[in-house]
């Protein structure tokens, strides 16, 4: 049975660390606070000392870390990835990151002769427990096929996209419509309540078309009862729709239609609505 | 088993009322050109010679006609429905009209000691023929209820949502969502491709998530080949959004997001694709 | 010296009259509440029964009326314009009315054998009195070159735009440029005062460039006091928006940033800001 | 008579230091490429070998340089002004650069024991050269006073608006005023002429009204000629309403009627005008 690395066990790390273990693969893993790797270990995981140790370890090594920073941390840091990444060995950063962050660390990898393919995901904690994530990869090829039977035990659905950058880039691209639909949504439950219809009428009449789709029905009913408790934070929501407009900036490319939704999260946001759901900016357009 | 009338046989209207023959229900017909009974009297139906024929033959006539034109030419004409509508008699308008149109033909109906329902329906040419219309009704309950049996051989759905004029708005609420919605993923699209990303890639991420839903299935593959053949015209939705926006203005809610949109469709229909597909607005956003 | 006739002594339309009467022509007048002719009449113009005899006692009859509903009552009403105006007779209403009924009272005028000049003004009740109005007129030419020296008296520019129809629609796009700009300005002032600048120094900025206007310096000196006091009310405001985008709707013309605009306009609007000066929008944008 | 340095003689430092000379006072130059002296030393000016030098000659320095990277390496390079800087000496920034370079510059100069105030101006070659340019300046204030008699024979205008930062910021808040006026304005040119009035009506009327002001008088005069030769590079307008945006972002300020005529000017700049007049944002929206 293949050998896996796993760097990074936070709720979704953990998550999806644990799906390749009981899939039986061999599985090595490092966290920054170690007391994280007890219940893999139970299941059947190995701790190892640094992220380097981890690579060491085995040929492909997953990461799945908070932002940004600690994705750097754990890739230039001492005892970090790139102390043991040469001859071919390979690195799958499945954190968030956005384009710049994985062209740099891909960059330092490959320099070393490691192989590396970015790797976020869509999809939040349920999805990463049931393993059924979307997967939006993209880099060096072979190591993907050589990724590809843990990445199918964590998501159900992995694509391929080509040249790193383009999975950052896809998964801004996916948010930014989320966004959009979003604030459409809202707009129509607040004109249609100020008509004297009902939210569960509106949801019906949707759910019953072509537009029905899971974010309405799950938001939808959220909403009516007022609860904007948070599964994906609205701050989160309009930092993409600002990266997504300044893609659009470079690639010159208007979006106006985004750009209304992005200033009505904003609204959302100065009105102190950051940290509840994205849906909460409903409370910005009523 | 119950008795219906039906006025109006055009594409949508025939094939309502073959549902309505289909079912075992005793159909009386009338269709300005009379050609287009021939089919539905083949199947089992009556052809009358007037509206008011219909509706002297039965308690409750369904209209299904072309505009606002035609529901007000059908009623107030002579031997039109107002001639015959006395006495508890019911008439079902299911054509699309907005909601002073219906306001008004309601008025004359009741004024005359009839029941009047409005039910616009939501759904095209495939599920009219096919018996899954989602039909919005408001009016007179006791003539929904006494209709229900009828709706629900034309429609999978069928909501009651109150006072007449009701059930237009919902259409335009919902409509408006729609054409935001059209507006949100078609700038994602544009945004992707220029990064280098594929609409097929795109339609797969997007299809994977929760904002899964038919018509960007539909729609996106169409336009992937570059089919912009229409099902629902782009000048159509172009006016929902504009009346929808002026009912906004109205009830005092401001639309920033449905306003960007609607521009967008107004600069696709100046660049001449107001007969095309809704989903052409793509060609104004590239 | 020549002779004319001028209908509605409003508050607009008592001090243009009172400018022609100042200048030495012969003026009669009408009004439906009498009263609001004395000053006039003590100032020398002379006060008749009716809109028919005022137009029959000359050969330019001037009309300023509250509304196109008041336009249409002064024409078709009985004793009305129309009641003596054939025979070359010029009639120039200057009231606010859209294009519509400006055609349609042009097309009652004509065909008794009249002629007719719209003439809208830009300028408010200042600007009457002092005879600096701007005159946006369209129509009738040789009725335009007589009414001329009358039009001198009570604005400082006078402007032949061509067919009838063209004034009311000038004024639309001014006022549209007007509601934009203010949004525009106001967004500065709300960006800028929560950087920690003060209204007065953005205010003394803007007067020091290219974009000093007397707008806003009178209406950012108002704001800076919070007063918005009205002089144009920002719900006269957002309708004129709502038609210019209906123009633009017709005429294939998007217009987002207008769009937007009018939003935000909506959005004071509900706040319930309608009666208030159009630069209360501010108060929907901070 | 007072002592200045000026460093960076472009065509915007060459006309400055001119006017500083000719209003007598003794003034000490440096340039990168020393050829730009030879007319300002023909003037009376003194041309030293260094920036450093040229600190060390006087109490009060104004810098004028390209950008952001040209005003770093003056200050941090070898002999720059860093290295001359302390006791007191002070160092007048008038260069346009963002509030974080700015802040960089002043934390970096008064660790030194030196003075620093930014003065970035508003105005391009012309007011340069006639001593009309209107200057932020923000900082010290002990250095503002000594600069002044120099800044007065600079600009028409000085303002002094508090900490560092405070000018780089106004200069963003006032260019986007002039963007969304620019946008409103070119949609009102638009639909105007769509509607079959001419470019040079439209002008009057605005130009007789209270929204009167040189910036339409100049582009309106040039557009309707098609002339869009660069004062201002709609690319640099573009940029500063995506900063304006991104300023709003940070302080909570949502700004949709900017975020419209930003996608606009992106627009124009996607269909390649982006070195030319800002004005050209016309061709993207007609």
């Amino acid at each position: 049975m293949q050998k896996f690395g796993f760097i990074g066990l936070g709720i979704m790390g953990s998550a999806m660390a644990a799906n390749l273990v009981r899939a039986g693969f061999e599985v090595a893993v490092w966290n920054r606070s170690p007391g994280k790797a007890v219940e893999l270990v139970a299941l059947g995981a190995k701790r190892l000392e640094t992220p380097q140790a981890v690579v060491e370890s085995c040929q492909v090594t997953f990461a799945m870390l908070a932002d940004p920073a600690a994705a750097e941390a754990v890739c230039f840091g001492k005892y970090g990835v790139l102390d043991a990444v040469g001859h071919g060995k390979g690195y799958v950063d499945m954190s968030t990151v956005d384009a710049a962050t994985s062209r740099k660390i891909a960059a330092a990898i490959t320099a070393k002769g490691g192989r590396f393919l970015e790797a976020p995901v869509s999809g939040s904690r349920k999805p990463a427990e049931e393993g059924t994530l979307v997967i939006l990869t993209a880099g060096d090829r072979s190591l993907y096929d050589e990724a590809l039977p843990g990445l199918e035990r964590m998501g159900k659905k992995v694509l391929f996209l080509g040249e790193v950058g383009n999975g950052a880039n896809m998964k801004l691209v996916v948010n930014m419509v989320m966004g959009g639909m979003m604030a459409a949504f809202c707009e129509g439950l607040a004109l249609g309540t100020k008509q004297g219809l009902t939210t569960a009428d509106i949801l019906d009449v949707l759910d019953a078309g072509a537009m029905a789709n899971p974010m309405f029905r799950l938001k939808g009913g959220a909403v009516t009862r007022g609860d904007f408790s948070v599964a994906f934070p609205l701050k989160h929501m309009q930092k993409d729709l600002r990266l997504a407009i300044a893609l659009g900036d470079q690639a010159g490319q208007p979006l106006f239609t985004t750009a209304a939704a992005n200033e009505a999260f904003k609204r959302a946001k100065a009105l102190g609505f950051g940290e509840e759901d994205f849906s909460a900016v409903l409370k910005a357009i009523t």
